[in-house]
């Protein structure tokens, strides 16, 4: 099967690799869609980061040279032994987190944080490829009302809406979104339906500040002017930077909090202004436990995440059309890979317009 | 009246000063005890911190030079115009926050985080003096049951509780301490009775561990190794410095929660850990709501909060005897000064042996 590689920094190849049988508990499936996120990019771009050069990933057993790609779905072909509850044919969305199933966290349902933390597609071979090889775990059936098409953005959508989870939006609160990436523009509509009174988004560029009005969010490129008054209930710093942090401070309240959602590398604090206003710092990481609600709210309330898709393109142009367009510059948001071939321009066919 | 007035850093005299007619508002009391905090320390070692010494506080309407002392109760002695529910004689303890009463945070109910933030002691006149005048919503009548050396302690004893309310301990929980000053004392004990299964208390001094134990905590001078496994669900960071934080988010499990108490200027974090572990960074200042129950838990169930308590001394030797003495070393625990005559080389007399 044809497959995109990671074999270091600005050196992924689409080539050919064997399919993998799938062992006990395992499922092959044909890949329908898979997105490419930011995390990608940072491998592709100065990695590695999180992909294991090393010593194998604990959990997928797996180093590089490796399959990339996390935000999958399709269509199950194989089963391991010991399957249960899944047939060939079935479309199933992959939730692609490792876990060990026996750390603490584990046994506390907090897989997300499980100590192999990791993510099939970054630890272990992915979705960027014909065919993708998984845990059974990791899948969920679709049921018939929701299109592949949606599930392609269930995992950014997981990632936004376990954060806006872990913010404990309330009621008619003032909901501030730093940065208008895929995560960015679903967090400020997951916090339109979380209760928020308010979401305000924020980003330098026009094209997603427009993307985010027609998401229902208030937009602006100056965070703290958008906000006004005393500032935001919950900030989400969706960039991260040291700038945009300290930008996402500014603009909380006294008693507010800020979600940490990408932020790599140190920063500094001034914890003399976080402690006196009272602020919390609250971060997020993968999810847990949101998948059966994005099927419900595609499924039974027509929610159309695919929204922010804005390019669908095949396998054999990842590099050229993906990776690299979307280093380029911020005129893509979220780009689609079918690698059973098809393509479109300019969305999936699906999105508003 | 006597009094100990802050001029400047290491310049704080004893010295004759005017008593204050109380206003309309406001209530005259006859200090009895009033004890020395960490914030009076450093505001004598290398103030000014937080008293004002340009513009006046917007909320006391002064600035230096300063009556200190923020820690303090007494006996009623006059009062201002149009002031209810209050008459000579009463005894009462002050919480000291200011409040506007009018911006959100105060309409919101959380007066600790007042656009006005301020204590009385600090950026207005306090309790190191033989009379204070106060604003009669700071005051708190106490039943017969809770005697004034048990309202001496209940600043720290609320900027403690005020900080485990913050934390939101689940019964059964881990929770760890780092600096066992009398805050950190107090968290300990405070942690222990909201359910926590555990309490591990840390800190360089074997004096301060073996009262933690006393107070019912396990004790260890490493946190991490004290603490075990993978970490506590909670850790308070009660000392304040760069080295101490990393300490905390070390011993904090993953999904755990640090609260940050005391921090002051500027931190360096690692953001990526942060976020992968998924830690949430709560900080807490002063308090609000919470003078009641420490009422409730002296008079109904004889809780000895001046346990902490290991010297009082007469006004006139605050300098050498209190701030001095804190300076030197960490033989003393919490100070209290008797502004009215009186000490006491080893307690009030209501300590535990």
């Amino acid at each position: 099967m044809r497959a995109a590689v990671w074999h270091g920094a600005k050196d992924v190849r689409v080539e050919d690799v064997p399919v993998r049988e799938p062992g006990p508990g395992e499922v092959t499936i044909a890949v329908a869609y898979c997105g490419i996120c930011g995390s990608d990019l940072h491998e592709y771009a100065d990695g590695p980061h999180a992909i294991p050069v090393g010593e194998p990933h604990p959990e997928s057993g797996v180093r590089a040279p490796i399959v990339l790609g996390h935000e999958f779905c399709g269509t199950v072909t194989g089963l391991g032994e010991g399957v249960t509850g899944l047939a060939p044919g079935d479309r199933v969305a992959v939730e692609p987190h490792y876990r060990c199933g026996t750390c603490p966290r584990c046994l506390a349902g907090e897989y997300n944080i499980c100590r192999h933390f990791g993510f099939a597609g970054l630890m272990g071979h992915g979705g960027l490829a014909e065919r993708a090889t998984v845990p059974a775990y990791m899948l969920h059936r679709l049921p018939e009302a929701v299109p592949l098409e949606q599930a392609a953005v269930f995992e950014p959508a997981a990632v936004a809406l376990h954060a806006v989870r872990r913010a404990g939006i309330r009621e008619g609160d003032t909901v501030a979104v730093l940065g208008l990436g895929p995560i960015g523009l679903l967090v400020a509509r997951f916090a339109a339906r979380a209760g928020a009174g308010r979401v305000v988004a924020a980003d330098r560029s026009p094209a997603r500040l427009e993307l985010a009005r027609r998401l229902g969010a208030e937009a602006g490129d100056d965070l703290a002017e958008a906000v006004g008054g005393e500032g935001a209930d919950v900030v989400f710093e969706a960039v991260g930077s040291q700038d945009t942090l300290r930008a996402c401070l500014a603009a909380t309240r006294r008693g507010g909090r800020v979600v940490f959602l990408g932020l790599t590398g140190t920063v500094s604090l001034d914890a003399f202004a976080l402690v006196n206003n009272e602020q919390t710092i609250v971060t997020s990481v993968g999810y847990r436990d949101v998948y059966p609600e994005l099927i419900r709210m595609v499924a039974e309330e027509g929610e159309d995440l695919a929204a922010i898709v804005t390019a669908t393109i095949p396998l054999e142009d990842v590099v050229s059309d993906g990776f690299e367009a979307l280093l380029r510059g911020q005129e893509q948001v979220k780009v689609l890979v079918r690698p059973g071939g098809g393509a479109s321009g300019g969305g999936d066919g699906r999105r508003r317009p």
